[in-house]
């Protein structure tokens, strides 16, 4: 028996339209490894290699054609799970279950692809094997639309998902134009308690683009007297009658209950589930205004949009994956990959492994400096910040007017090795 | 004095992805022409015409740059309306109005970029011009993402709302299949009586991508008994358990009320005013079956991602506006020009001019033999019309991960010739 180990890598948490370039990078640095004997992946994450629902990544792609369209291929290759690892003496039981797989399949490199939740599960994973003695390398991949990951410039998905807004908006901007009408758009755009992805809608501001004219962040309370008062002056006394609104689904009022609230349910991990801020809004500002409001959600969109993806924010993701490998060969486990950014004209980020400590279970929100006193825009450090992470054009291959996915069988499980 | 006449086009209605290629190409062909002086434009459409909000089109467009970039600029670039010309007496007195301002313009070719309300508006005016011996020809240039207008393969705008919707499907289900649980989303489509945008999303199925699993479209009664026996069934024994429902804003019950209908308002063409569908259907799924489902409305940016219009459909556009052009410059009048399907493999269209009395206050929805019994999915009929109309992708100019736009500057009015 060679002294070559497998590794295994699972993804987690909420789609993204980078997250599959992370298993790219992963796989294609793994495979160029001596110290690498087989690349297992996990189906529907933590949950699926607790059933042992194990695929061979190395076998199932065949072609330097299968891994690009594995990076543009978006939500994950692997499948999902928001499986939360339990406390206490039963978690113990899962993470023996867990060590027990890892041995049937020889695995020596684990890697968890995920956000805040999937951190903290690999976090703890590590922290079993290492105070066990346990040969087994554990390593986090970052992956976020909402960017909330502590100790890293950015988080990978994030790019993309700011670029399908940014993007959006210009075009909503331009449809609502048209008619010499007032006309109200609001669009609501997802971040529960960080609102990067609403600030991101900033970029849709350029030659010939005036909106967003305004913005809500969660990080700020908002007022209902003071947006109909902001809306009802640009609608008046703007420079067009038409007024595009990006507003996070996570903001809040004064006595810190959601604008959507309204008897809605909690996920497994217990956040309240949000919806419905931006039909809210429209209602009051109909009420309130009795102007034509359209209410928009990206809902979904903004995380699954592959075809907008940006290209720096897919090469930074395939890095992510490359440097995990790097690390977990390097013996170093616990850690999770992050960016820092060494300048921002030239765009250029390092990466190293940061302790998973440091971003297990936190979120990172905006500055309160980046965003205006008044609370209805971004100051230019945060534009300054966003615009290099939407640069460049994702390459997607289209067949027929439409992209080309790659789909890993998740039925072909294999057997456990010993 | 020449015998020089100088054009004039206006655009009206919804916005589109394509609407401006047809202003490229007829601004273009004229501009060629030794019979044409001046390329003016309305500024929102017929209503600013009325109050002589005219610009310098030939004047503003200063490069073949300007052009290029004016195709790929979604919605009205010359603002739009939903003016409609009144009847009787008090229309004869608006026809007047025009007329007089043609001559003060100097207008010998009148073009209306359009879908049904326009081509009415067109054929009325070109009718009072020609029953006065006036030298003035309008000819209609076809436009709506609905694809409802008679006597027409298709129009300008659907082939790129359909990739966009096609695309979007895809990427919804991308998304949808990730965790292992049964799932169910409802897309929104527009089209209030012709579901050819809803039966579009059927182009989503390939290689990689099941959904959508059903279609519902307005030209068949909606069961919503049915509709929950086939969610059912389909999450219980389909070969996943996530099931992608594509539903056009219009459908209707047994009784011929709305889905939809809750109190909205009409249009000011007296239309009912839709939304909402896809809301009242995921409470539907939701209360009988109690599965997770979420409601998605493609809304406006169905008509306005410029970003993923289809290249075969802004060269017909452009094409279409050159043709106006022609006929217009050969004497034809009360025309709207048309497409006519020669093949599918290879893919080739005729275009030809169609009087407009064939097209006005008519609708053209799918003929019932392209939709399956069950009134839950479309025939390879279907998909064979509309595999060609999404082909090609259009080359969007991107600066910094965003597209660029073209705007006229609609202030810059001109004052009247003569």
């Amino acid at each position: 028996m060679s002294e070559k180990k497998n590794i295994l890598i699972a993804q987690s948490g909420g789609p993204s339209a980078a997250i599959n370039a992370s298993v790219a990078g992963a796989v294609t640095r793994a495979m160029a490894s001596d110290q690498v004997d087989r690349v297992f992946g996990a189906v529907h994450g933590m949950e699926g290699f607790l059933h042992r629902q194990i695929i061979d990544i190395g076998d199932q792609i065949r072609s330097q054609d299968d891994i690009e369209q594995l990076i543009h291929t978006p939500a994950q290759a692997l499948g999902s799970s928001r499986y939360k690892l339990p406390k206490g003496q039963e978690g113990d039981a899962v993470f023996a279950r867990i060590l027990s797989i890892l041995k049937e399949y020889n695995i020596g490199y684990f890697f968890f692809n995920g956000g805040n939740d999937s951190m903290d599960t690999v976090s703890r994973l590590a922290a079993y094997l290492y105070a066990r003695n346990e040969d087994v390398m554990a390593v986090g991949i970052p992956k976020t639309i909402d960017n909330d990951l502590m100790d890293t410039d950015h988080t990978p998905g994030f790019g993309s998902a700011a670029r399908y807004i940014a993007m959006s908006i210009s075009e909503l901007y331009m449809d609502t134009i048209v008619y010499d009408k007032p006309n109200v758009v609001i669009a609501e755009i997802m971040g529960r308690n960080a609102g990067w992805l609403t600030a991101a809608s900033v970029l849709a501001r350029r030659a010939g683009v005036t909106a967003p004219h305004l913005i809500y962040l969660p990080e700020k309370v908002f007022d209902p007297d003071a947006f109909i008062a902001r809306v009802k002056d640009l609608v008046e006394n703007g420079s067009e009658q038409q007024v595009v609104v990006a507003v996070s689904e996570g903001i809040r009022l004064a006595d810190g209950s959601y604008i959507a609230e309204s008897g809605e349910a909690t996920d497994v991990f217990g956040h309240v589930m949000l919806g419905g801020v931006a039909r809210t809004l429209e209602s009051l500002v109909k009420n309130k205004l009795g102007v034509k409001t359209r209410a928009i959600e990206f809902s979904t969109l903004q995380r699954a949009a592959a075809h907008v993806a940006s290209q720096t924010d897919l090469d930074e993701a395939f890095q992510c994956g490359v440097r995990a490998v790097e690390a977990a060969l390097h013996g170093i486990t616990d850690v999770m990959i992050a960016m820092h950014r060494v300048s921002n004209v030239p765009y250029l980020v390092q990466y190293d492994a940061t302790p998973l400590s440091n971003v297990a279970n936190m979120e990172r929100t905006i500055p309160l400096e980046w965003i205006t006193e008044d609370g209805t825009d971004v100051t230019p450090e945060m534009v300054e910040y966003l615009t290099p992470l939407i640069r460049g054009e994702a390459n997607v291959r289209m067949v027929g007017g439409l992209p080309t996915y790659f789909r890993f069988d998740w039925t072909k499980t294999i057997d456990p090795l010993v």
